[in-house]
């Protein structure tokens, strides 16, 4: 093969005087360590010495929407991808078993992942992190399974060994309110030295629409040992659980929510939504005013005890009806929809946003607002920080128009580095050399222009590797 | 004249490594066949071998609203480009009758085109279709407007042989739904071998709030040959004439709103609101409402019959009352609104969006839904496909947009190709060539950024240039 | 210092052919004399010979709430920087009044503006306005302060000084309706010869949110002589003052709303709002509407007086209460809102749009309506044109966006040149130099890539740094 399958000045702008630059910016950083602060790997991966990631469709395609939901929009059907139908799903063919079948479909439409993030990513994974060292094609896919299949028993592709490869610093995962955190547990306990944080995330007890609300509010309330019945008991709760991950090394929350409305209710009507959802009652217009006060009472608490608060917002979840009857949630059928900051954020941003002990991260999927809202909301208020770009736009052009439309106004030190938020562990470094490279690429583009020296460019790049994350997350 | 009109590299990067990949990508599609799926092309132009163009004017001005709308907002007034006035319009000057003044009224604003698409298509016009080998001015104008009006009566420069000249595979145009397509019949009967295929557009009789809409019903009738009194009967009459269209032919529909709002109106409900439009009392909500049910209806008649269904979204049409009253409609003051996708299509994608019987191609003049919105959803559902910028967008700087903000996450194959959409026949090359000209320039800036080989990119820019808008359009 | 603190290639693309081309229409352009619309600087400056800036720190950053915002959202205090504190503000720390301790905070957190406008501009002043050879930092803070202080005490750099030495060839201020202008008659009747002139700008009475608003009414009463008790009576005495700022070498009038809505009241509704303001009563609804109201009599008036009529909309401002009950209004906690134009204008465009004697121009802090909205509409109506972008996105990437975004379809000519709109004077020739140099660097784009000739770049870069703005302002 004359040309490697990855070329080293990848991303970067052609025109040599920024390539020049951008290349001798990302040589400084590239072998940094990273910092994920934060994302959703499990953490059993890493409790037990000899996990393994299992077979290379475990690996690449069943756990991860990316992937299969780009399949399916061309018609290659979920079951035929070995995506688990539930058990109550509506009649239909069974879920294909051979991994080798379904890593033959995956290779045979991997031109579908042309010039996307996926492709980019997946190419990473493939041809750096397993050495393959043939294009994924038709013809070369059992080959290739072989490779991995052969690799991925090996010990030097465990989970911790390429937590180790990776350089790992730290890795936070996500974790529910009523989670034990028991894998955390096991790996501290293990005398294995990598680094992993759980994050708070109360999404499953403060969003009253989920079907499974009133399950995870028992859940809850048995972790804590007595029964939630009213707002105030939830509130308690969380406080409770908040301390308990402290005390196992959280040092951040984090809230997904449809929009980021906030309300600060009073405790009549706190406590007569909260009884109308035991009830089975919440109305739409609940579920919205108990989540925008729940984030108020989030915000408050982080003030109390120091978790980072992140908050993402901007997706219409599950808008495939047939497929989470199928599949269940979280299956490619995820949508972001228009949000507002302003008029939004405004309550919470009253109460805390003055509040130097707050840190609260802002992440959407509606560019509009970042170079209108969000960037001079978090030029202003000193409690707030913008994220990196989330989901679809954690991408070589959605890095670069997040730069483009968030820097001059916020500045880069009101932004929050690199976050990775992904749950394909074998992902991690591809993602964060995406961002280090494409920073390269723009502190170049700064540099060549002559907005910025090379000194400072070389500092601004440090601190977008790791920098700023370390000091966003308290890391 | 030291450099021609037209420079063989334009719209390519300036940057060397880029432009060549660029040049080489192009030579490789520029000559390949038209395939033009959609567009405004009158079927008379080509249904009689000795039909003509008539004057430079009558061609280049009187019938273009990006052309006079241009003109206009520069305080040239409609009469003196021989816009014809309404009957019934408001007292004002005559318009213009001398095509010769209203060429060189034209000549002496040219450069009010300056770096816009119009500007773009008309030099490829004027320097590459028809020859003309010294720049448009207002010295210049009787000489051009002299060898123009020559040619154009020259058979050479008749719609047929210009239709031969450029390679047009397949051209579609758009009728409405009472249309006898008595020049498609022509066409096909006269011998000619160009391929010109209708498209069922049911505007006329779906959207309530036409002041014609009760003539039009009354028009669908008469070709049905029974009275439409009904919401069921005015569906009947529908699927009759598509069925119709299909035997001329189409292999698509195309339907026009303000909003992709869809709802799925009991029959009840329908046939209520049909009433009330029947006694002219029709109310806005009713017309949303009703032009949403029968998105739904030509859905599900798409399923059916498998013809392609194209919806475009985003326009206030006839902003102007002034303009309107004096002009009539589609006069170049046609203003794009903000629209929102997620929640509007749902019904529709509830119903048909996993259906492979369906493809529905989607297009905005509302950019900000791309990344946002139409690349998230055409990404996952099966039935779904982006079509390229639309109108205002359809230039080099919106393409680029959409090549940007679409492509990582829809992915280049859940797009449609090129569609011209244009009335302006002898546009049609100028606008494909700047399409093949930016897909080439994009594709060599993924080579030169690593991020695909140039046997991919050979392979995606013969996509780009005809196997999309083929496969997409079953053409 | 081996390498200059300002590249003279800054903000050129770094193409070689490119840049060339940009360097060279540059050239053509850098010199022009300097034509300001639109701006707020006091014309107390310019009214005595003898006045002066003051302290560095009262030059550069007590005043500047650009550069005192980004300093407040790292955790810097308004008080460090001197920012004074309203008599009734809540309890808390005395305000800073050693300048030299307040520049040298700003010193040490220079680098906050790294890749920003306000570095940008702040660069330019420092290095070129004020000859510092040495770039600002913790270390160098005092020493620059001396250098500036004694710079600022010579008469070479007094306002009047650098009026002449920017090459200002017209100022225009904002100014209240009830101002006297008594300082523009001061520079009238002084002798010196350069040109000032003020906008009226209706606002404090026009807005019936602001807490001022009777207060104001009262004072423009004073000003004409008669109690203002109807909304008849504020029209005329609006259409009074009008036709002095005229006599007083006014040539445009400026309204700031937050949403361009527009509506004809009729005089019953008129009177009845204006009533309920009068006794503390106005709702919401009541502030919008007359707002909109008074934009069509703003307009009306334009009409019949020539005066252009400037329209700055998409701003929430004052977001954030702390900072306002303390420091007061425009203490940096202004953000952008999504505004909408198409429906918002459409009753004074069916009024005046096609109106020759109008001239309307157009600001937006919501980039989303650049290519939807406000392009389509300034390329349509004669009398629209489009201003340059405003305050956060008046940067390098703000305007090329703009030009990306407004110039393909709006046309350069339905632009209205650049409008500085800055309150410190000393980064007019700052912010003027970085159009010139982006307006070149587009347009050598637009030439690299075949769009336009160089005669065709040569005549647009001297309209966009000088004869659009004195064409479209009637200057």
């Amino acid at each position: 093969m004359s040309e490697p399958l990855l070329s080293p000045d990848r991303f970067f702008a052609p025109e040599p005087a920024q390539r020049r630059i951008a290349r001798e910016l990302y040589e400084g950083i590239a072998d940094l360590p990273i910092v994920s602060p934060h994302g959703h790997v499990d953490p059993a991966l890493l409790a037990d010495e000899d996990a393994t990631f299992g077979t290379p469709a475990d690996l690449f395609i069943i756990p991860d929407h990316y992937v299969f939901r780009m399949l399916y929009s061309q018609g290659v059907s979920l079951e035929s991808l070995g995506i688990p139908r539930r058990p109550d799903a509506p009649a239909g063919p069974a879920s294909e078993t051979d991994h080798r079948k379904i890593w033959q479909v995956f290779a045979d439409h991997f031109y579908l992942f042309r010039g996307t993030p996926s492709g980019v990513w997946l190419a990473h994974e493939l041809y750096e992190v397993f050495g393959i060292r043939q294009k994924l094609t038709a013809a070369t896919a059992q080959a290739i399974y072989d490779e991995l299949a052969d690799k991925l028993a090996q010990p030097a592709f465990s989970p911790r060994a390429l937590f180790d490869r990776f350089k790992i610093e730290v890795l936070c995962t996500t974790d529910g309110p009523a989670d034990s955190l028991a894998q955390h547990r096991r790996i501290r306990e293990s005398g294995w030295p990598g680094v992993v944080r759980p994050t708070f995330r109360p999404d499953a007890v403060t969003n009253l629409s989920l079907p499974a609300w009133k399950a995870n509010i028992e859940a809850l309330g048995a972790v804590v040992g007595r029964e939630i019945t009213t707002a105030r008991g939830l509130v308690a709760a969380l406080e409770e659980r908040r301390a308990f991950f402290k005390s196992m090394g959280a040092t951040s929350t984090d809230s997904g929510v449809e929009t980021p409305y906030t309300e600060t209710l009073s405790e009549h009507d706190a406590e007569a939504i909260f009884a109308r959802a035991r009830a089975g009652k919440a109305t739409p217009d609940d579920v919205r005013r108990f989540t925008g006060h729940m984030l108020l009472e989030m915000a408050r608490m982080s003030v109390e005890d120091g978790l980072v608060m992140q908050l993402h917002a901007g997706c219409d979840r599950n808008h495939n009806p047939l497929i989470q009857a199928t599949f269940g949630p979280d299956k490619g059928a995820d949508i972001p929809i228009a949000i507002e900051w302003v008029r939004s954020l405004k309550p919470l941003t009253d109460r805390f946003g003055n509040d130097p002990r707050l840190t609260l991260v802002l992440f959407t999927l509606d560019e509009t607002g970042y170079a209108r809202e969000m960037a001079p909301l978090a030029g202003h208020y000193p409690a707030l920080r913008l994220g990196p770009p989330w989901w679809f736009h954690d991408s070589i052009n959605g890095l670069a128009r997040y730069f483009d439309q968030v820097m001059e106004t916020a500045g880069l030190y009101n932004t929050a580095g690199f976050i990775d938020d992904t749950r394909a562990f074998v992902s991690i470094p591809a993602r964060h050399d995406v961002w280090r490279r494409t920073s390269a690429n723009w502190l170049a583009g700064l540099v060549v222009r002559g907005m910025i020296d090379m000194a400072e460019a070389v500092e601004m790049a440090a601190d977008m590797a790791t920098g700023l994350a370390r000091r966003t997350f308290k890391l």
